[in-house]
């Protein structure tokens, strides 16, 4: 009898890691895998499944050695591949094979506004994961822009749904043809890093569904997501990691989610909402400290020793455990059980120039008085560059997605290189401390000498590039809190003010990802955001000024003048940050541009705003069936011309809005673009379009899409605030 | 041009990683690797085809990231999968993945004389090799036992170097069916642990060609073992890990042998040699406390910067790194690079059950008067268990081949499950230390109260099982070091003695990997020689006191009366351990029972010796044909019937002496075996093959092997010096 069993468990194993070879049968691959898992879980003990459901060390999950199930290893993400952390503590494991190319930061890529590059930077980072033996990889994050304040709007993809939405599917994708699963984060209300670990956000079901929610529900529909990782903070006074609403009925019922849904590390609080609530694997940082008799502090996780107490009471039914272990397996499937993934690679020439291209896309040029940008190579000057950020690497900073580049070009090694003809003098200006956890204010005598010593240069320079922002400090970008002040730090303001009165002839880079206050911007000629770039940045730089490549990257969040301009703040502290126990979102459904509309508070910088070194004319912007319904889609055509004299990007914006509705309603939102290069003098005609679908409002009466009929009006442009046309149409 | 190359290496790999599919052409597999080789050679730079050649982590080589090569990792083998080590320093991880099946030593695996279940070792020993992501076992070893003092012989296969090939083969097989690599150890003639870093061994060809190099012949030539280790001494003068005899002529050359030469961890000392002797990998150890400015210490390897400086200044031809990248490539594409091999597992049962069957016929029963074993289980009696490595755990010790197992089964504990009815006793009667290197001796007071203790419970029991031996400390059977005496350690002697004036009813349990005095031999009625078991030890060892099983192991290595009996310490300290220098074979071809027989001198116990608790009775021993030529093998046929009441296996024996002869010959060496099961009463036929081939011997004058013409005696028995019958037979 038992060789029986022994000789069937090893032809059910010979045969459920060939699945590939059983194609050329009728089954789809997906049926035969459905049916090889169903057939596992038998052969499981509570134990090993039970096991499976949460962490064996920080980054990993167990197999089942005996029968051969692979161990599930996971790396931070989403701008690489994070280095090699310890065992069981936090610490750098000290390897020396962990170093990867740096991408860009996700905000960078949302600058892009190019859904090709999203994909081509899912399939590079993707790659480096699977070359370091990662099964997923934890990104990319979703959460809407909210706030400038918030420490890790960097690894976001910005203010508008739409514009996350159809960057985040090709990003996912891109990765997950690795055989990596892509995780996507955080599901959902992570806004703000500040009391993240139990916040209870109050939002109405509008914003949730109309704002918060459509990014997932692309990277889970169209992106096809294997994984997903639950937010620390509650909604609605339950904690996001195990929620009935978000994960049972939204994510893994409505939206027919059929991955593994992960805890962010240490967001699981209670075991039967774990084991009721969608929970499939429960990671985690906390495994100390706990009074616990157990060996292994893995074993007090909420779906560890408690969980299988639990089902062994009879308090949860074994099923429930089985269908988080069936998603387990799922992943395995399409990822370490797959015999035909890729090998991967990493650090290669194509991943770099992928990482300089979309820096090139996604720097942002904001203002150009004088054309002091570009810089001529050729010309024989003296160029100051002042700002600590001119030299700080940016990639060891910010919380869970620092890497551990082989190399980062800073901006100033990055001009050197390409401004060979000039005097380079680099003075720091400020000092702001070492890249770690901490805001460290260096002392005042230092201070001194070290703005004495800017102004110095400055006066002796043609041109002043002052290279500052924020940097991934705690508070300064940085995951674990937000930002205390929208303000720059380190006394930026008074030294790009003190520069000023000194040399008249200044152009800013912003290194960030996030808006911040500008009150010295009337007395700089040029302006760049240049965001945290990765390995390529002062390449990537260097390419923009320079001119050798022409900017196209556009905002993909607004720029307030001052912080009480937007949403999050205009109502006080109990819409942000709370009381610490809730907040209210009650700027509601008018996030970003939407707030700034509907109150016509205009912005220092708008969404969709960047300049270029060329124009571009639109023409001809029509619409040819002005009558739409449910089942047409919207089309507009429109040509465009590069009427400058270098070639460039420019990006079609189309906004829509309804003026006249049943509720209310942004004046316009974004629901399509495409960005077009052209060479000097060229013309193309381009064609966008929009599922009248996506015009439907969340009905909460309903608790359903409601696509009002009536009139619309179509906004084509190259910004927010930059509208070219309006158009009217009528949905039937 | 740039993308046309780009387009060229993603070509390549999307087909080199996709050889499986190419194999419905007419190409084989081997030459279709070959040529992917050759291009990838072309691909790689100078930088990158050294980084290859070299450690970057105490376990694994660097591949080449941008090109998806991946790295290559290693285990210490032989006994089981060693828990993971930190990268640089040899700590343990603290990973709690790690703990594995902890298989007999390879002591263990020659006693029983059993290739099916060499092949069952390699085969499961592999499986979780693959399962820890491990390409490489750095096992199994074959140097041959030349003394019992050697601290490593517990990780080898005995004296007889056609035991140890019989055995090898199958082993490598077995791992190698996983996709992992066996890495044969140690090249050669490292058969002493003592100042094994630099004693130059000087033998003569016909020992080296006849006792010490047959077992990696036979690994190399029918295992195909796809890795080998140089060993840490020197060859006449020559470091053996690079050494332009051994490594060019005889093993790549003379074998053909197409995989890596690894040295062993820090077995490098000359970067020329190193290049142009045939090592291609080197290991280490050391990697601090050098004078560099290089910012990674590994890049001070032999093989690493001052290799590849040698070249780039032309001192050493780039052909020579070539052929190094290329056998790495190969061994890649056997194992990391293999599509098509297994997942692995781990901790299973059927590898535990296969541990424990190796155990069970690895046991040597070798005294048992009285028929004082088995012990009847139903009985109620009282035995007294005394000696500390009854309960003591032997897998976490003896250097490189220490184990984390899942668990262990010490002695005491399968006794006692399965002796229920017994009234079982236990005294340590000493004690040793902990399992670290360092040989502790308790106090004089804590030593006396452990004896009078023990002899306490001597007296109160029936029967006194005494379970010492050695324990895989620093000198008792460990890496690193010799043992410094023949007899056995902490006091067991004068132990054992005083039991028998208190009891007469002794049986001893050794437990270690080597021969042992024993002259209180006299005084006890049983004796059994256990081994280090791995994770079911005391299962294994109740399975054979009880008579569940039939014991059916045979000694690999001869157990001499006393130290200078045997033909290593014959001739003093020249020829061991040497003058630190140089050391001398002086015994020459005369290894284990070649020099008791040779010389005469009776051993304590004989190569092949064993008991049962049953009898055979061998009848009609003949050989058909007697006049044999190197084309015609040699047939003996024997019937063997089980004479007694209880089943078991007996192993048939077969050797074969020339009496006159050109050269000096021993009196007679294995050539041929099988092991036989037998039910009660039941009688097999069984034929024993010999090449006649083997019967040569290595002609110095002419550098080859002879077949010498004329007469041969062929001894058939079950034991060296249990021979049943001698038959001529003519060799034309």
């Amino acid at each position: 009898m038992k060789s029986k069993i022994v000789f069937g468990i090893i032809t059910l194993f010979l045969s459920f890691f060939s699945v590939g070879q059983n194609l050329s049968q009728n089954k789809s691959r997906d049926l035969i895998i459905e049916e090889r898992i169903d057939s596992i879980i038998g052969l499981l003990t509570l134990e090993e499944k039970v096991a499976m459901c949460h962490a064996q060390s920080k980054f990993s999950t167990p197999g089942v050695p005996r029968l051969g199930i692979p161990e599930i290893w996971m790396s931070d993400g989403p701008h690489g591949v994070r280095g090699e952390i310890n065992w069981d503590n936090w610490g750098y494991a000290g390897w020396t094979n962990d170093s990867i190319t740096a991408f860009p930061a996700l905000t960078c890529l949302a600058a892009s506004f190019n859904p090709s590059l999203a994909k081509a930077y899912g399939q590079s980072v993707g790659e480096e994961a699977r070359y370091r033996k990662k099964d997923v990889l934890l990104g990319p994050g979703v959460n809407i822009y909210r706030t400038p304040l918030n420490g890790r709007n960097f690894e976001y993809m910005g203010e508008d749904p739409f514009l996350a939405s159809t960057l985040v599917v090709p990003y996912i994708q891109g990765v997950q043809e690795n055989g990596v699963a892509a995780c996507l984060k955080h599901f959902v209300l992570n806004n703000q890093e500040k009391w993240r670990g139990h916040i209870s956000v109050e939002v109405s079901d509008r914003a949730l569904y109309e704002i918060y929610l459509p990014a997932f529900k692309a990277a889970v529909e169209q992106g096809k997501v294997w994984a997903v990782m639950g937010a620390y903070n509650k909604f609605r006074g339950q904690y996001c990691s195990h929620h009935e609403l978000l994960i049972n009925k939204i994510l893994k019922s409505d939206w027919k989610f059929d991955g593994v849904l992960i805890t962010d590390w240490g967001s699981a609080h209670n075991t039967k909402e774990a084991a009721l609530y969608g929970l499939d694997m429960e990671m985690g940082t906390g495994t100390d400290g706990l009074t616990s008799t157990l060996k292994n502090a893995y074993d007090n996780y909420y779906l560890a020793y408690p969980f299988l107490q639990m089902i062994k009471n009879g308090e949860i039914e074994e099923r429930f455990l089985d269908e988080k272990v069936k998603r387990i397996l799922r992943l395995m499937y399409r990822t370490n059980m797959n015999p035909t993934r890729s090998f991967g690679k990493a650090n290669n020439q194509e991943h770099l120039d992928i990482a300089r291209k979309i820096a090139q896309e996604g720097i942002v040029l904001l203002k150009n008085d004088s054309d002091i940008f570009p810089i001529d190579p050729n010309k024989k000057m003296t160029i100051a560059i002042i700002g600590e950020n001119a030299t700080r690497k940016m990639a060891p900073g910010g919380g869970s997605s620092e890497l551990k580049p082989k190399f980062e070009i800073s901006p100033l090694q990055g001009i050197q290189e390409r401004f060979k003809n000039a005097t380079i003098l680099h003075s720091m200006g400020y000092a702001s401390g070492p890249p770690v956890y901490g805001n460290v204010i260096p002392s005042k005598l230092n201070a001194d000498s070290l703005k004495s010593a800017a102004i110095n240069i400055a006066k002796q320079a043609d041109l002043v590039l002052f290279v500052g922002g924020l940097n991934k400090n705690h508070l300064q970008d940085c995951e674990g809190g937000d930002r205390l002040s929208y303000d720059l730090p380190f006394g930026q303001n008074e030294m790009i003010n003190e520069i000023s009165n000194v040399n008249n002839n200044i152009g800013v880079v912003l290194i960030s990802g996030n808006a911040v206050a500008m009150p010295w911007l009337p007395k700089v000629k040029g302006l760049v955001q240049s965001w945290y770039l990765g390995s390529e940045s002062g390449h990537a730089l260097a390419d923009i000024l320079s001119g050798d490549v022409n900017p196209s990257g556009k905002l993909p969040f607004t720029y307030p003048i001052k912080l009480t301009d937007n949403g999050a703040h205009y109502f006080g502290e109990l819409s942000y940050p709370g009381d610490s126990i809730k907040q209210y979102y009650k700027e509601d459904i008018f996030v970003g541009y939407r707030w700034h509309e509907h109150k016509k508070i205009t912005p220092q910088f708008a969404f969709g705003e960047g300049l270029s070194y060329t124009d571009f004319k639109i023409d001809n912007i029509e619409i040819l069936d002005k009558t739409v319904s449910a089942e047409n889609h919207l089309k507009i055509d429109c040509d465009i011309k590069n009427i400058g004299s270098r070639e460039g990007s420019e990006v079609i914006q189309v906004y829509v809005g309804k003026p006249k509705s049943i509720v209310k309603r942004a004046v316009k939102e974004l629901k399509g673009f495409e960005k077009v290069f052209l060479k000097s003098g060229e013309k193309k005609t381009i064609t966008i379009t929009i599922d009248p679908k996506s015009l439907a409002f969340y009905d909460e009466t309903i608790s359903d899409w409601h696509l009002e009929k009536g009139e619309y009006i179509i906004y084509v442009g190259t910004a927010s605030n930059k509208i070219d046309q309006k158009l009217k149409i009528d949905v039937q």
